[in-house]
């Protein structure tokens, strides 16, 4: 299914980027829990547009409206429905784009998938805009997470060839998880940070895009989640970290460097904190056999630089089949990176709440 | 579910390593292909241990026996349910590991999941070995696909830090899928290969292991399989892949180095080569917006060196909640990367066929 | 799931009967389709209550906005999401329920299930008026299918112990549907329909309600859906029938009363009509050994006398623990039979063009 | 899917009638219990052919064989896998019936969704035998389920038009379960049995068959089991229910006949009985809204006479596409309503042990 994600926590996300709204309906979570709307609403801001010159200027308020599941400001049991009314739509900067396919997007495959008739508009259902429900899922999944003693945190790793320091694997401190989620481009190291902005907005000049890496840290997982070979924690990861547009890849723990370790290096070796079961590295990322092992999962994404860019590219138009030039001139973000951030973090507490729930956790 | 995978295709698996026997049952397969069985024993043959002096010497036939599903050797539609019997076991190699937890394994997380009742011997249900009935049925699958054009191949992308050639993500050439599909030890460039071999048995006369990469290549799928969001063709592959023991990362097209080009250069741009939309570069892998675009599919795996080391080894006594110190003293693989091939050849094969199914190809 | 049904063709309905909105999201809907907005509005006028005295003077135009997946009157590929906004809603009338817990109604199980968080008020999401999206959706359906030539028809078959005649079993004139589809009050013989009405009449005046079945019919289908086993087309039906407030029992053909018949009798002996294949009798309702036979499918639902009636009646109050008298005085119906009569069509046309997807039939 | 069932107890039916073997993959059976391998026996004897004249002579001992998931005969939480070999198959009984469709069968449908390389021998895949795995995983539920307070149970409820006593719909003695257990004809009043048995012999000697009701009755389960809408206790039995072959209609607690109650009559209204909420009857049984509410789940199936007689029929000859005449003169169930008794026990057992399990009980 294109829209529907999960076994206990089920989510259905809808809408295009010029249509007339956008939403999620989520089964599953679980009832009594007071919302936090503040705490979604900034969550919200920090994946929107047009805060600053990063991104496109495009304008969304992202403001949502809960029609059902929700009762005197609790999880009710009811399915929880929510919409994002499309405001800011300036539909003529995607006229020429019709059958012209943009390299990098999903126009082509979509237009033979859907037979051409899909909305071309914005990307329609492929925009980078439909990742605007899953975090307002995903902010309800932290909070109801949060209360069971787990947290979730996500920094920009790379952007380009500049790279972010990493997460202590073995520790994730609350305060830099609030630190994190305060930032306006979420990077350990700013000195870092401020070199990475410098190098999105000369890609901006140039009408060109960037891309980075994301990583990942959820801690005070339990024991036990997942599932050796289908459904191991890394297959409900991924599976939903391939959902956001843009990623390309996935790396748990030491990730493709694993490869070059040797066996007792890379085997996290166990030992006692006190009455705690810990590894005195985590080379697997927090799972070993496809099941949590109590240790901070830890996982890092690579997106890809944005596909739209202003410069002139070779492509065909469908239509007529023949090879053409292509120049869009859209809102256009240079750099989604610092953007999939709070993306990346509502996905792995969707995931993550899933898992919980598989296990009778709540 | 801890075994059952698929929408169309969908498979369930069983099994542990020292029990009677192993195996799986496929709903959804394609009516009336006929069996080759000498291609499915040849693939099996690639993952079976005890070939030479790379692997395990616990030597198992893998010999499988179709129970339903099959009729005149042709798929008759009903489930089809194959068995391997185990018959290699030598349950006292395992006897001193039931409360000490191996490191790296699934032991520790497995023994609080399944409240101390799971098999403990050979890794039980977490045992490599389980990726046998993999193979049939991604075997079958290959030969299915075959027949409609899709080739998959696979080699192995590097041991520790030697590196093999990359396929050309162009072009699958048929007859190097057969090459490959011949050689023992399967990369590009067999000089590099002998320092790979050169490298695992040095790593087996220390008594620790070795990891790896592997590259799949996948030519000849249709444009329009996957979806946007939930169940992109990645999300798909990523799912199935990391259900496969040892794997901690997968990247797809040009993959994490994709986060370092600039948008101009990661955009793979249209052309027609005759009558057909190709791009010039497969920076996406065969997949934009999710969906595939009709170039090949590409991606690289990460495969941990395998955990089972017959080093010293730190790590707890569960039962005890003691530290103490672990010698394992079993037949191990120094390296799993040459036998996780097949393996990743077969379910990249199932996820496509699943893909294909769910397009209504059949 | 409570809110989620389907393989190929998925939903999520949501929604409170006194909550912001009700609606639904469809995934797997065929693209291409032109929606006639006026027959979908046409079939939830047929659903909608407060038209006549047989039913409740709650008033509910049930205009349903589309925000997503349609895209120039056509179906885009994207999920379809369609709400509609709760305007009619009287709250007060339903305030002394809250711990009072109506027998036959979801009350008190919804309250223990959902720890007493569940919106209590008209029901909330136990509420017939979420029927609404799946006319929706059902009408939708209706349309796809009747462009393939399958046609779907229901009729009230009996109130209380009023009988209406049957379907032919063999055919489904086309006329007829259009002509049920016309009739405010759908009976094949309407002089036994007015008896009925009065009949329902009688109950509202007593304060008391009254129950009946409807039969449904479905020509044109081809032979090969469903599956012997799990997913066999009563299953898939019945699953959805299921689905729908205040059913107790469901018979496929002949049904119940096939269990008096000898085997001879029964078994529905095939013969040629030209180049088809028939049967000479339908006992079988259309489907043997799971699957659908191509003669029409035939089904007959029981529903239960609303549980909303306004006489005392003894109960608990849930949060005091003590037996107690209630009397409801909201807006009720006295029979939901008729206005069940399109919610069934609706189900049945979302269960077979589901498995027409399955059968990759688009 | 043809042979997958499921949320988080999965199943994986297998088997051909004249294949080498059947058997079943279960997924999520709670760890930790004891097999009782005598109870799973006896319940398959009870429904094994060739125990008396009222069955089929075929002779199968349905010995089973656990391949994994059991270790030390506890369930270990890996898949559980048994098969049943085929033992006792005269394949030319059947061979002339290839190409000639038998009425009420599988074989036409069959033949068209298989495209013609189905396994027609006695009914390949739709064979009745394939309950057999069904009823080694319902016994192991039932058991698990007795663990928890919960009991089931069965019997004939008529036979044509004979009919035995109902259930006490408010309570199940558990020694009335032990006792129908141990009938060879299970019903509550052995005068009628007696009339009954003669009846189906009658029907044998004409070479005819008869079908019949059997009354399902559940208790002990809590409050809260299933959904509004979507999953409701009634989709997710009534699902499974019409997985066994022969099953044309389906009611829950008055069934049918609620139809022709008022509301005041048919609401089961609440009282107290000590701390237990309570009805005082029990027309809805055991389910409002959707879920249960802590009665016992009373459900009744009409099962059709056996398809398989041997007095001449007309039919088609599928090959020639010619009418024609049919004589089966194979191994026959003159009536198959007593060996279905212990099958609907098992997939009740299966529907509420995966309801169990979906809110978190084990």
């Amino acid at each position: 299914m294109s829209g529907t994600w999960g076994e206990r926590l089920e989510l259905s996300i809808f809408g295009e980027s010029h249509g007339k709204g956008i939403g999620i309906v989520i089964n599953g979570m679980p009832v009594g829990y007071e919302i936090d709307y503040d705490y979604i609403r900034k969550d919200m801001k920090r994946r929107a547009p047009g805060k600053n010159k990063l991104s496109t200027p495009r304008e969304e308020k992202d403001l949502f409206d809960i029609l059902s599941g929700v009762f005197e400001d609790k999880i009710s049991g009811a399915p929880i429905a929510a919409i994002i009314m499309n405001t800011n739509t300036k539909s003529k900067d995607y006229s020429n784009i019709q059958f012209n396919m943009r390299p990098g997007h999903g126009d082509y495959p979509g237009f033979i998938k859907y037979k051409g008739f899909n909305d071309y508009r914005g990307g329609g259902h492929f925009s980078g805009r439909i990742t605007a429900p899953l975090v307002f899922a995903g902010s309800l999944a932290k909070q109801i997470l949060k209360s069971k003693g787990i947290n979730i945190s996500a920094h920009i790793s790379s952007i380009g060839d500049i790279e972010d320091e990493n997460f202590d694997k073995l520790n994730l401190n609350e305060s830099l998880v609030e630190k994190l989620r305060d930032k306006e481009f979420p990077v350990l190291d700013d000195k870092k940070g401020r070199e990475m902005q410098e190098k999105i907005l000369k890609a901006k000049e140039e009408g060109n895009s960037i891309g980075g890496t994301v990583e990942v840290m959820i801690s005070g997982t339990p024991v036990g989640l997942g599932n050796p070979f289908f459904d191991s924690v890394e297959s409900k990861i991924s599976s939903i970290v391939f959902s956001v547009p843009a990623v390309k890849g996935i790396e748990f723990g030491a990730g493709f460097s694993i490869t070059e370790m040797n066996g007792k290096e890379a085997n996290d070796e166990y030992h006692l904190e006190g009455e705690d079961i810990r590894t005195k590295t985590n080379n697997n990322g927090g799972i070993t056999g496809g099941i949590s092992n109590g240790m901070p999962i830890i996982f890092k994404v690579a997106i890809k630089p944005t596909s739209s860019i202003s410069i002139k590219q070779n492509t065909i138009n469908i239509k007529d089949m023949k090879e053409t030039e292509l120049e869009v001139h859209g809102r256009h973000d240079p750099c989604i990176v610092h953007r999939a951030v709070p993306v990346l973090e509502s996905v792995a507490a969707i995931a993550i709440l899933d898992l919980m729930l598989l296990e009778g956790e709540f």
